[in-house]
């Protein structure tokens, strides 16, 4: 609709807009920008090269040879008695990418998630990766399946689990061999463009060493720029009476370890509000974990796409586009120095774009930034800074 | 200029911004703001609590009790001799300090950068931290001054320099006491609009543990998001000459090194293309190290101002302004996963505004990113991901 104040050519553009650029103040050039109605002439984007990994990590243990299929396959991972924990726990995840999926697509009533799907050599599974990118609602999202079995050094184990020691040794594993695995994981982050809708982060997975050593592991965690008390009481709500129909002991465990693990040490601050987090979960039947896993992904979409649909026309100021860049930089801070899948995944080779998918769009970082006292924005740092219970 | 086509206050915005919003795209948000002549209201900002750090290592040494001072003493760094090489390298780096600062200023030819000093408690030094914010030219500026005496676990110097272990072994240092040190250090990082002017880092430091264990470390380098040769041979020119001075080899070695750290090396690409990169600097007589630090610093001026001179008022387009936010974000990928000083100063509890400074107001991350084949972002790409000679 402003599409007539912008110049249409790179040509023209070029005589128009550098003069302009020079009094163009700090992260608002992206803030003002919200101003403009109109789409950036699309890159010449190279194809997705597929091999999601579940934030980095599984991409790291020694995946080569992926190969892209034209279409998804009905069974991606390698082969497996149809009953099986692993073929079910595949089309479990299966569901719930489709579920999220296609929640999102709705609310956002434009963009559409594009799916690869990769395969590895010698059957040994593979995986579906969906992309939105442009949305109306969403600006970068992404939902990523892998299914595989393979061996990994034990080095990728320590940075699978805390416990490695422990299961290597139930395994009566020899020293400096190859670990057997395999790992069915669903990873997922949601960007969204207006500054009152929250990004969205989970991760489901059931990892195996072998018949007597094996976890699962997971949660959803919400990051919005401001707190909407009725938002994060739906949100936490519904993961709260999830948990406690399995353990009235797993909210409060898996809601402190959410805390603790998304904080941003050098800030002491959290990236986002938190939510629920769980590793090496074996302490019951894999029957009741797998149900446990199975309720809290299915309720991704109930939990957290009402929240942006209460918002996705909400209007905001550039003030506040803008702290919504500044808590960008956060995310992309938060996962770049501590979160450990990125961090392994990257430096153990793994698919860059997938790793990196998580990094928001865009981010800010402004010097000694420091909101308004009594602001919305400071009632949020503060928020941040002191975890609270929302349920 | 383009003022009147921006809504005059929040209120206003409100309702004119948020449908517009929606079809906004990717990191084009950021871009077509360079549209708008126009400068964003500033927020209530907090005023910068000086302690600037080079590049985050200093931070780290268990600097507690930092004083900020009303204006910049005469001497920043401890009680010492006049003549001694203490003093003598505060001196310098002070009148590096305000070359690079003045220069700068004088190019953007409206900004200011903004002077902070600051001391630690009982006469262990301090420094001065000059920033410029928002500047017509430069967009985010900082450069800062410490000379601080102290004492650091031996942790801290093993982040300090890679030969912490022959130091300590030269010293007869008894295991797990603190080590006694001094340092005096200048770090700079400034990050211009346009995206045909280089964004420049450089750190030239003097560290001390006792009369027999020193070192010279530092260097300047270059990050455009364009290949511009003319700019490149004047820029590594500058530093060959000046390296060729004082040693034939040294060029051709530092400008390896450079390659070499700045390295990202999941990407297998360097941040940006180079200069040069010394560390641990004491095969010679610290007079000579000294003037050839000297040299080298007081050269930063020449070696990268008239470049930034030359294409600050180059016209371009968005798709170049994207490309420019796409480098940003390798810059803090770079600075965020890899750069030592930054990632250590965070962790030992370095002060945050200082050690992300460093990092670009903006920057951009976006799925599968590939440039054209042929392009001059393809040229560039080329060049990080294989780096060339320039003289």
């Amino acid at each position: 609709m402003f599409s007539d104040r912008i110049a249409a050519t790179p040509q023209q553009a070029a005589t128009t807009w550098a003069p302009a650029f020079a009094f163009v103040s700090g992260c608002a050039a992206a803030v003002a920008a919200a101003l403009l109605s109109w789409r950036r002439p699309q890159p010449a984007a190279a194809t997705p090269k597929a091999s999601w990994a579940e934030d980095g990590l599984l991409s790291a243990l020694a995946i080569t040879g992926i190969q892209e299929l034209a279409t998804p396959p009905d069974v991606v991972g390698p082969a497996a008695d149809p009953n099986s924990i692993h073929r079910r726990m595949e089309l479990m995840l299966r569901k719930g990418q489709d579920k999220i999926c296609r929640a999102v697509e709705a609310s956002d009533g434009g963009a559409k998630f594009r799916s690869d799907a990769w395969a590895l050599p010698n059957g040994a599974g593979g995986g579906i990766s969906c992309v939105l990118a442009d949305g109306k609602v969403w600006e970068k999202a992404g939902c990523n399946l892998s299914v595989i079995r393979g061996k990994m050094p034990e080095t990728a184990l320590s940075a699978a689990t805390e416990k490695a020691d422990v299961y290597l040794k139930n395994m009566n594993h020899k020293k400096g061999e190859p670990v057997p695995f395999f790992v069915a994981s669903l990873s997922c982050v949601m960007h969204p463009r207006d500054p009152f809708c929250p990004t969205m982060h989970f991760n489901y997975r059931y990892f195996e060493l072998d018949e007597n050593n094996w976890w699962f592991a997971g949660g959803t965690d919400i990051t919005p720029a401001y707190v909407d008390e009725a938002d994060m009481k739906h949100f936490h709500g519904t993961y709260k009476k999830i948990c406690d129909k399995h353990d009235k002991n797993f909210y409060a465990k898996f809601k402190k370890n959410a805390d603790e693990y998304f904080m941003i040490k050098h800030r002491g601050e959290t990236r986002g509000l938190g939510g629920i987090f769980f590793d090496d979960l074996n302490d019951r039947s894999k029957e009741d974990l797998f149900k446990f896993a199975e309720e809290c992904l299915m309720a991704v979409a109930e939990a957290y796409v009402p929240i942006v649909d209460r918002h996705k026309n909400d209007k905001f100021t550039e003030e506040q586009k803008h702290w919504q860049l500044i808590r960008r930089g956060r995310y992309a801070e938060f996962n770049m120095i501590y979160d450990r899948g990125t961090i392994f995944g990257l430096k153990a080779g793994g698919r860059i774009e997938s790793i990196m998918m998580t990094i928001p769009l865009m981010a800010c970082w402004e010097y000694n930034h420091s909101p308004a006292p009594g602001s919305p924005e400071e009632e949020a740092l503060q928020a941040f800074k002191t975890p609270r219970n929302w349920v």
